[in-house]
């Protein structure tokens, strides 16, 4: 009888109809008189929660009196028979036997039944995950990062670590921590300059050589100072790199990724999507269904801007040209107007991008795409890696990065590289798109952005 | 045909006997001559390669020379009909009938045929992983991850992430890393004293409160001056946490979780186990296979002293007595000698343990475990969380830590918490004892140790 959860008794109730079962979880409403009394509980492993039925007759008062008085969010087991309950609002109850209270809740416990805005909730990262809506979002975080992991595996892709604390600065972009012993005077690891990792990109091209498929999946920092919707100073990624791809595998690889993990986690969250699409957007299982169900639309850079300058006037920033970066609002067009679904935008100017990415032979652009999703704008960069040593080399120096912190990775251009390409999808970006949740603070158990590191 | 790797090959030569197969990958070794010529390639998807015979009569003596005068690393792409060959020295060849090389690598590609020892190829953290040894172990680096992945997701709990970055020191043992806006003057943050995380633990103890079952799969980082082959700065954690479990339950998770992500990685992996056979420890299988099959040995710790007393003269530190933190060479011997296999030593004294610790009635000891492994010492180190409220505060009074900072901590005690308990696995000590290798700096990709950030 042990650990039985109320996902699998509500997913097999004919199996378990008429059985005795055994729950150990936490009430979630009480309601009753000293005859007949009824107990939700939730056990976490969906948010539908499971009627307990406690009568009298079976358990004595002093029981039922103690049930009513339960605070919420009190931990209880209760023993008893299922009974299939199919003309009733909800299919099934649990008629008990045994009842025991294992802790009380104190009255100010906060999750109580009244809805609480998420702007209030986001006070109180220790028991959000105790309503609903934060239950729905951190189950289906948990089963996308399983289904990420097992499609990797599943297609030959070894899990590779890149280092945390590191003494590149990999995007060049400058916004990194540095790191330091908080009880020490000199520092950690000798004369370098240690920060944590913006990326494990450098790192993973170097096992692709050799590995041919590898990924990583670890948290990356950003000392990013904008207060959006959508950064947070730490955040997880999804880099997978794999030798002899080009440009068009990798954005192969990235929608075949997509659209499966998206699937097989729909699959497993019944309960939870239809949470979300009465409480968070009743069009969001549509949506995702449309994406799995099409072919990724993929459109030029130079192709892109001109659709965009069609509609200049009603962006913010109308100062549509090549050689314009993308802003959000550009990013949101695309995908939630002209394409209505995901679409992977290439070949970017490379003045606004990273060093490493291919050259393209009109020397003007660089191998790199974009995935650009609604409701959120960019999901996955990725591109297409410069193998020629000569070329690489010219654009450090057009960078001003120092080339001698890269020089193992100049290095491993002269050890049999034919090329390689990866991407990186921000693992809460894609957690937001899948749930609709459109607050990066509302998909991490913990965030931290500036200014703000609570518990 | 793409994407076919060596290794699916090497499993199923029947299937592929007589196909035609195309193949990208890195030549191991060469030699031949004008008329045929023997190129050994592997695309890291096992230890064992593919070797292809290469015929003038096919392919021209132009290919030949080319591809006997190839250095050792380079990239090719080989099309040809597999051949079982039963008789000779490899199980299957490749007859090409396409040839074309990739990229070139030049002749101080560092891995050559000769051996190098494991302290030059840790100057090489960018190439190492394409000898055989590290080969193996990163492999089976990658499948113990997914295996461990795959059992908590097997067996209902939720994937959660505690944040990095934090302001409460977990272990409360003060070896931290500060964090810092590497291009700011004042704190990112804000106020807070940020540093990177120790444990995931306290954070996963919220979870556990309303998903009960979660676990934490993670880098932490200790700034850790000891300079052993066990330690390192930045390490991978894995940590479950388990509402309603008690110190026994948590001990049987920690042991069905090593056997079974350990037996399904063998499985998977017999070209890789039959080189660590060879190469690092002909007792490996052997070894891990008793593990798996016998109960885990459990002892209090009071006896473990009794016992090390016994043949107190055998250590460097003799004096043996109640409240001793046992030391490698103790803990080896309870492993290797006594049990001659793992071995959990619970009810430790509480003067050396963290405050979270539930304390026994003895008002001496805490509901601790540690698990130890020969060659290694310490692999697990767990207990059953303290859940009253007024024991807690007087032991974080006790060893002196804020409590204003751990505030949020002791609430979860109001809120329903009937125990939790879990544990800390970590990672590369499970890698290290399931490769035999005996230096962590050989399991991780790019480790990080006190003074080492190379690349």
């Amino acid at each position: 009888m042990k650990d039985l959860r109320i996902k699998d008794i509500l997913a097999k109730i004919d199996k378990f109809d008429g059985k005795k079962i055994e729950l150990k979880a936490w009430v979630v409403s009480n309601r009753g008189n000293l005859k007949v009394s009824f107990v939700t509980l939730n056990d976490g492993s969906t948010t539908d929660s499971l009627q307990c039925v406690l009568k009298a007759s079976l358990l004595g008062e002093t029981s039922l009196t103690q049930a009513n008085e339960l605070h919420l969010g009190s931990a209880v087991r209760v023993v008893g028979e299922l009974k299939h309950t199919p003309d009733a609002p909800q299919p099934a109850e649990l008629v008990v036997s045994e009842f025991a209270v294992l802790s009380l809740a104190s009255g100010d416990y906060p999750i109580q039944k009244q809805q609480i805005n998420l702007e209030t909730l986001r006070e109180l990262p220790h028991v959000r995950h105790r309503t609903n809506l934060l239950r729905a979002v951190f189950l289906i975080r948990s089963t996308l990062a399983y289904e990420v992991h097992k499609y990797f595996i599943d297609n030959g892709f070894i899990y590779f670590n890149a280092p945390i604390i590191t003494s590149n600065d990999g995007e060049g972009a400058g916004e990194t921590f540095s790191v330091n012993d908080a009880n020490a005077e000199k520092p950690f690891f000798g004369a370098n300059n240690a920060t944590l990792g913006v990326t494990g990109q450098l790192h993973a091209e170097s096992y692709a050589l050799g590995f041919k498929k590898v990924y990583t999946f670890a948290p990356t920092f950003r000392a990013e100072h904008s207060n959006t919707k959508k950064h947070a100073a730490e955040f997880w990624m999804i880099e997978p790199e794999v030798a002899f791809y080009n440009l068009h595998d990798v954005i192969h690889l990235a929608d075949d990724l997509l659209k499966t993990a998206i699937k097989k986690t729909i699959e497993k969250h019944p309960h939870e999507f239809n949470f979300l699409l009465e409480h968070v957007d009743a069009n969001l299982l549509d949506r995702l269904s449309a994406f799995c169900q099409q072919k990724l639309n993929v459109i030029d850079y130079r192709d892109a801007i001109a659709e965009l300058a069609k509609v200049k006037s009603r962006f913010e920033d109308q100062n549509i040209h090549f050689g314009l970066d993308l802003a959000t609002e550009h990013e949101r067009y695309l995908a939630e107007e002209l394409f209505k679904g995901p679409v992977a935008v290439i070949n970017f100017p490379k003045a606004f991008k990273a060093f490493y990415m291919h050259q393209n032979d009109d020397d003007t652009t660089v191998a790199a795409f974009d995935l650009l999703v609604p409701g959120i704008g960019e999901l996955i960069g990725g591109s297409q890696r410069e193998v020629r040593i000569d070329k690489l080399e010219a654009r450090i120096k057009e960078v001003g990065i120092s080339q001698a912190d890269l020089q193992w990775y100049l290095d491993l251009r002269k050890f049999g590289n034919a090329g390689s390409a990866g991407f990186g999808v921000g693992f809460e970006r894609l957690v937001m798109y899948v749930t609709g949740v459109d607050n990066i603070r509302d998909v991490i158990p913990y965030p931290r952005t500036s200014g703000n590191i609570k518990m």
